[in-house]
């Protein structure tokens, strides 16, 4: 059996996430049908991050084992021959040893949170970028997201199915950028609870419309209770960006 | 009869273009008869460069009169309420007197062309940029695209049907751009003539990727022939972004 570490882009906006599922389109299941075709035997692929519905990929990382030992550049071909014309992509591939596993040895994950503020509906980027009509303030955006980076107990940011053991997570990173109309929020850290990234960017939103303000956003997070956090933010402008590895 | 300006976006990859065709759908058409929905009376739009089929803008502009008076926010709000579910939206309008013309009175106009350079297909910019597997030197490329800047008789970069009386043209810039795996093209002029900055990209190509030298391109342009110049390159790269105006 040789392992294969692999980058892959999608857009998520036709599938029902990452995961495969019983009477809906998965990325996973489009994969690995993908996959089965030229290896000839059942495939399994794990993933550094299980996107929800909607949610995009530029940089998802994934392993998985093939019996027959196939070159890299036949193994992105193949796949990508077989995966048309799904929106998924393998950027590149890798072959690895068989302790690599793309969820377990993950240090770091990146996530871009894409936001285009005007009145304007969004034409070229549907189901791409998340449109908000109300002017958002990024600076004040930006004070209160200051509060989430660093080690805390973000309960009232995970989805009350979320099944992580703990509730502590670490934030390395919540940066709020504008470019004209667009915002874009970059977030990153060694993991994430479910929903975290939308939680935090439907909690930002409240500061930058100016419904919240920037000490509310610290009382949501002590209150340790997803009620008092903001709204989840859809689907459409989330971006798995990129994984890091120690190797 | 008041007389509106507006800046329009769209995703060209659906339309024969953006004129009015007998059997095919444009973003003329769609525009007027959208507008007309509201305006009760037959709109004719005029616009700032009338785009080819599948090419995109981002800042296209136009003019069109209306019997009534409108606020300009109720032009936006229901000639978009009207477009949906095409994609197309109106920016923004302003009032404007009716010497203004969206085609004659610009003053420049500035045009992106996207490459995605990579082996991988596109997925999330399917018809939104152009893709190219073969690597491109962007620095090679750069220096040909030096050699078109200024003045010059264009005949080798114009379509064979272009009507313009005239191949002379002025270049105002040519910058070729590379983020990563993401080739842009920036070209601005006061006016181009038929698939000039498709020509102009599909000739840099060619230096991009080694098959020809910068001494080709000035040979190219020497020539005035349009058979001298690279193949004219693929719509789906190609934005209009922006239109200037004295006032």
């Amino acid at each position: 059996m040789q392992r294969y570490k692999c980058t892959v882009e999608y857009d998520g906006s036709g599938f029902f996430g990452w995961q495969r599922q019983n009477h809906c389109p998965s990325i996973q299941q489009t994969m690995e049908e993908a996959i089965e075709k030229f290896a000839g035997h059942k495939v399994d692929i794990r993933t550094a991050g299980r996107t929800d519905a909607g949610v995009h990929a530029l940089g998802q990382v994934v392993h998985f084992d093939l019996e027959k030992d196939f070159p890299c550049n036949k193994v992105i071909g193949a796949t990508n021959f077989h995966l048309r014309p799904a929106p998924i992509a393998l950027l590149d591939a890798v072959e690895v040893d068989n302790k690599f596993n793309a969820r377990f040895s993950a240090k770091k994950r990146y996530y871009e949170y894409r936001i285009i503020n005007r009145w304007a509906p969004v034409v070229i980027e549907h189901k791409r970028i998340t449109h908000i009509k109300e002017h958002l303030d990024e600076i004040a955006m930006q004070e209160a997201a200051n509060l989430l980076i660093g080690k805390h107990d973000f309960t009232s940011f995970r989805d009350s199915k979320c099944q992580a053991k703990s509730p502590v997570k670490t934030l390395d990173e919540v940066r709020v950028v504008r470019h004209g109309d667009r915002i874009t929020i970059y977030v990153s850290a060694p993991s994430f609870l479910h929903h975290m990234v939308r939680n935090i960017a439907g909690t930002l939103k409240m500061v930058g419309s100016g419904r919240w303000t920037v000490a509310d956003v610290q009382k949501a997070l002590d209150a340790k209770d997803r009620r008092a956090a903001g709204p989840t933010a859809p689907p459409d402008g989330l971006y798995l960006t990129k994984v890091t590895y120690e190797i």
